[in-house]
């Protein structure tokens, strides 16, 4: 079976799967948001506004952030490409396992990496030696997620706060992918968003994708510390990366303030009791505080689970995983979904790890 | 006033004017593409198809070229880019005045730019020089946009075919950009579409956004005579260019197999009618077989004409016609629009000319 290169890709199987692959909010794309890319039908017509001034400024209100800090695009993956182009490091330090546009990205952009890899024996948490490698790599850019995809571990404020330092110190940008902060019980113990104005050397990477559970419709944005560096990606490729009906839906999705918190809540209940059970069926997990669970297993399981019309990540095309599987280990990742869906993949699990064993 | 990169910002003045600068069907966007927009909402939650099989599909049964042979993007810019940066050619030559993008683009790739510069004493028309020029240029890619935008004049049958020739005799790839050949009236004495699965050296680029009338969902795809390019094209960048949206949209459009007959019938009819009132003002008018028209004037236009609630597309900041302004040259493209329209704004032109010959 062919490994994808990210999940998702419900329609190999023409829809008739239940998709554990995609970390989309468990509760659906809000009605509010729905109205909205419906009543703004007759607008589909002219071309988007090229400078995304209504979105910016509802971006503004909910974050904080002021406009001239914020650039919108067709997805966070978009955005990945610009910023990366739109600054072309020569040097960069890329902690992994981790989403695989980066590394594309930056041979796009002829750049030399680095690799920081996380340690299964440190249960994948990033550990102070990033601190040294920062300062004696030489590097234009360090890039890292928090929490990280596919482990859904953050990095906390103290160690972010040196590795930004760090950065500063080495004259490194520091791009930081929190597109699933959204997610984290306790966020403020983790993003650095609140600061973003006064850290000119990092941006931050936001996503309407997941919170919203509206990827379809692609939308996502980063905050740039420097209002210069916003003007570069805003200006680099793309003149309307961004589609009305994003950006109408991107708008509503804004107003829903309460959203957030009840998601939080919903998945941090779930998450918990999925790797309570996880556990119980004998797989190692690791400590995710996101809507999504990364665990390792002493078999393969996704072909199984197809057979179950269940579709989860197998992770076995990340940077830093690959070797895994001739070593009997087999590492995958599946989004925290409903109370029943998730008793649903159980269930499979359940049953394929006793017919294994007869 | 600051000249726009492209036409169609009207979110500048709040939507209040009557947008003669961006090229679309005035017959606007067809009820059943919206109707297809609106009927997919539920759909909108989930990752777009990665590989577009059922927009591809839809391309293949309309234009006959097969789906290996298809790439599809967020728009004709999105495409513009991922061309570029796929194969980084490392000299080229850009047929101008031409639409910006493509020497942002190139510029990006850090690619050497030659320009063939279209010439007003021929009314802009292509000459035969381009042939020399390809043969001893050097080029790894030749890049003309048929229908030219701004000027509206595409290339015959048999020069387009020399130039290809040339092109492939030399090893560069060509790229044409036809995304305003759905308006030309007796489309076959100039398009290579037919052909395009036998000339492995070419890439034709084809929109939804002006046919259509959509150009706020972002839709665009481009069609590569050799399946490695398109291979290549789709690879490059984004995962997810084309959102659900503007996927449905297009699989709608692909539908409306009359649209195209009577769009180009409707526009040569209004287009001939503004040509002559345009030449009766006293501008110089050039032969536009497109849905817009390009024409010089001795006196600046666009201010006097916002006064009338009018926007059109103030051509100084494309290459090759910087310098006009200074010879009292003025250069302006509006679109073809309704017959009332069409009707307001030579009534605005005509009450502009008779106050300045006050």
């Amino acid at each position: 079976m062919k490994i994808e290169k990210h999940g998702g890709n419900i329609y190999k199987y023409k829809g008739r799967v239940l998709d554990f692959s995609a970390n989309l909010n468990p509760l659906g794309m809000p009605p509010e948001v729905k109205q909205a890319v419906l009543d703004g039908i007759d607008e589909y017509e002219c071309y988007p506004d090229p400078d995304m001034r209504e979105l910016k400024e509802a971006i503004c209100r909910r974050t904080g952030v002021s406009t001239e800090h914020i650039c919108c695009g067709n997805g966070g993956d978009d955005l990945i490409y610009r910023i990366i182009l739109a600054f072309r490091p020569e040097k960069a330090l890329l902690v992994v396992p981790v989403f695989s546009e980066y590394e594309e990205a930056l041979k796009l952009a002829e750049c030399q990496i680095d690799y920081y890899v996380l340690k299964e024996e440190n249960g994948f948490h990033l550990d102070d030696g990033i601190i040294g490698q920062i300062e004696t790599g030489g590097y234009d850019m360090v890039i890292l997620c928090s929490p990280n995809n596919p482990t859904g571990i953050p990095v906390e404020q103290k160690k972010i706060t040196s590795i930004i330092y760090a950065c500063h110190r080495s004259g490194a940008r520091m791009l930081i992918d929190e597109c699933f902060m959204d997610f984290v019980l306790g966020e403020e113990n983790y993003t650095v968003l609140p600061r973003i104005e006064s850290l000119p050397n990092v941006i931050i990477l936001k996503s309407f994708t997941k919170l919203f559970a509206m990827a379809g419709l692609r939308l996502g944005f980063c905050l740039c510390g420097s209002p210069e560096d916003a003007e570069a990606v805003n200006g680099c490729m793309q003149t309307w990366p961004v589609s009305t009906p994003a950006a109408k839906a991107g708008i509503a999705a804004l107003t829903l303030t309460d959203l957030e918190d009840q998601t939080r809540v919903l998945v941090a209940l779930e998450r918990e009791k999925l790797i309570s059970a996880l556990l119980g069926l004998g797989f190692r997990t690791y400590d995710s505080q996101a809507n999504y669970i990364f665990f390792r297993s002493v078999i393969p399981l996704d072909e199984l689970l197809l057979k179950h019309s269940v579709l989860i990540r197998n992770c076995s095309n990340y940077r830093g995983l690959e070797g895994c599987p001739e070593h009997g280990e087999y590492f995958y990742r599946i989004a925290v979904r409903t109370e029943e869906e998730n008793r649903y993949i159980i269930r499979a699990l359940t049953e394929i790890l006793s017919a294994e064993q007869k």
